[in-house]
């Protein structure tokens, strides 16, 4: 598979993980601007903190590991963290604010980062324009590796775009994180890019709810090597849909590789009087309990929709109209329309099933 | 069972359920003064709104329905609803404002309000000291009839409280609906009565949560006859400790007959900055499903603890004190210290098992 121009995929075990590949990392050829939506979580993890310091500077490498969410474990967290990517960017030959970090796995374990740094050599020889070896080692109870991709033509070249996600299967035994990776070679004004990616995230990655709870160390970096100018307005607009495109793809699979899950809805809430109103009423769905396990059962119980709708603060009247496909169908299709206005939003979810509550009961 | 004076009691068939009992009255000899604490749902049943309207009225009877949550069924919904008031009232030789009413059932279906009317007479013909009828009258899944109560010396005389609860054994196949109806015959200025009502419920029926999801129903009248004076302080601040014992009584009845559970967790948040904050950490907990997957599975996973206090914007630096008891246990006790204030909850929730999505992913 071909990467966007300037990147370099690896993957690798390091001892994180008993077996399986723990440790990626995404190597930029120059530098590459860097644009990045992160958890709001309270309580973030080391990596997400010290990513939060970085992103705005020019972007060399990013490290990613699994097994641990480096989040909460101990007083001297956030500095092994500096340490660990001061001394990946000392052996790249770049300064600690050009290296981007993000972490996935249980909470509360010291991070082991003399595993982590002694492998940086070994890390960096085995990079390659491959991407399976990367895409598994952000892998944690994920069954499958989530990749996706397009292109956008530009007169006489061509811009890539590459995607890479992990999550919402359950982190076993802790909890879901989402990571997503896009790359891209495509050269946009910082601003445009900046502006672009967040639209991207809001409609995929933030339309997406497996159990409404929110990850310690969620992030979504994008990244552009710029080596494939967009000029016009139209090849941005076109850019723009196709990144979203990636996103939506990587956000799906996400969805259907939720733990325990045996079935994917799709929501979509129209004649609301914002676009916020619509993406409330949806997430209210997509986060209430009662009604993904009614999803699981074939019940169609929409009830439960007037109750989640008004517990999120959405009064409705009695004219409301709510059409879905066959319940019993793998592929649910809900449409929900609350008649007062032209705004409409669609979220994404699974069903709740007994399945999820075994998985996240039990402790490996 | 002895009832505060001025109160009497029925319970009956109407024809709502198949065959249990579906219809519940509340009689008051004279009139007496009522506070409640209504759900926050933006889509409140019909009997909600009604009942919000009368509330500051002079009361002499509630009316209760099980089976039918009278809610978002049809556009007359909300007329029915004070025409049922309406005829209960001139039965009774009343205004329609004297009159209280408190649904809990199935969303989405027509009140029959004639089965209900037509059976006035019979119901009040039915009017008794004894609490099973009433009891069993408000109950849907529940598997036992929740009745709490307890007794204020008063000089010679004395006060007495006693509550009935419905709830939240989710009300099948729809949502959890909590009901409660605390009577006594105690007299209390109508501030000071109102006060103490309002922290009972704060302190109990507020501090409970079994699945994050909000009934459109939910509803918890205080009924005093004002038999038995109060004067003293300290009568007042014993029938506040006696109030809040019944609510607590009855909360916990409610969350050990939550649906599918196998464990009652009581969680004690200390060394919060402000009394909310330990609440906001404790039902943080209380309504996450990882957490309550954790409790299930005896999964000592404390970073659950971490995301779900981070997720509604708790911080908490890496010295806060985790402890609890053998988690195999059937009863959890749990205590989160945050170490930076003196303030402290407690808040009681069940665990998050495979057979509560079983229950309420099923149809009957």
């Amino acid at each position: 598979m071909q990467l966007p121009q300037g990147f370099l995929l690896s993957g690798m075990h390091c001892g994180i993980k008993r077996k399986k590949l723990d440790l990626g990392l995404i190597y930029v050829k120059d530098y590459c601007q860097a644009s990045a939506v992160f958890t709001t979580n309270a309580n973030p993890a080391y990596s997400v903190t010290v990513s939060r310091a970085n992103i705005a500077h020019p972007i060399k490498a990013v490290l990613v590991n699994s097994g641990n969410a480096n989040c909460y474990s101990h007083k001297q967290g956030l500095a092994d963290t500096w340490e660990v990517v001061s001394r990946l960017g000392r052996f790249l030959g770049v300064k600690k604010e050009n290296i981007l970090i993000a972490s996935t796995g249980i909470i509360g374990k010291k991070l082991p980062k003399d595993k982590i740094i002694k492998n940086f050599p070994a890390l960096v020889k085995n990079l390659s324009t491959t991407v399976k070896g990367f895409s598994q080692s952000i892998l944690t109870t994920d069954t499958f590796a989530k990749i996706s991709r397009a292109k956008v033509n530009s007169g006489l070249l061509k811009a890539d775009i590459l995607g890479f996600a992990k999550g919402a299967g359950m982190i076993f035994p802790n909890m879901a994180t989402m990571l997503g990776f896009i790359l891209t070679d495509a050269a946009l004004p910082s601003d445009i890019f900046k502006k672009i990616t967040r639209q991207a995230v809001e409609e995929s990655f933030n339309s997406i709810s497996i159990d409404g709870c929110m990850s310690t160390n969620d992030t979504v970096f994008f990244l552009s090597s710029a080596k494939v100018p967009l000029k016009s307005k139209g090849q941005i607009t076109k850019f723009s849909l196709k990144l979203k495109a990636v996103c939506l793809d990587l956000a799906k699979m996400i969805v259907r590789d939720a733990e325990g899950a045996t079935k994917f809805a799709q929501i979509t809430v129209s004649g609301a009087k914002s676009h916020r109103e619509a993406k409330t009423a949806g997430l209210a769905l997509a986060n209430s309990d009662l009604f993904r396990a009614a999803l699981y059962g074939a019940n169609a119980n929409w009830g439960r929709i007037i109750a989640a709708l008004g517990q999120a603060g959405i009064k409705v009247k009695e004219n409301i109209f709510i059409k879905s496909n066959d319940l019993k169908k793998k592929e649910i299709k809900i449409l929900v329309n609350l008649k007062r206005g032209k705004y409409s939003a669609i979220v994404y979810t699974s069903d709740l099933t007994p399945e999820y509550v075994k998985i996240n009961a039990e402790y490996s």
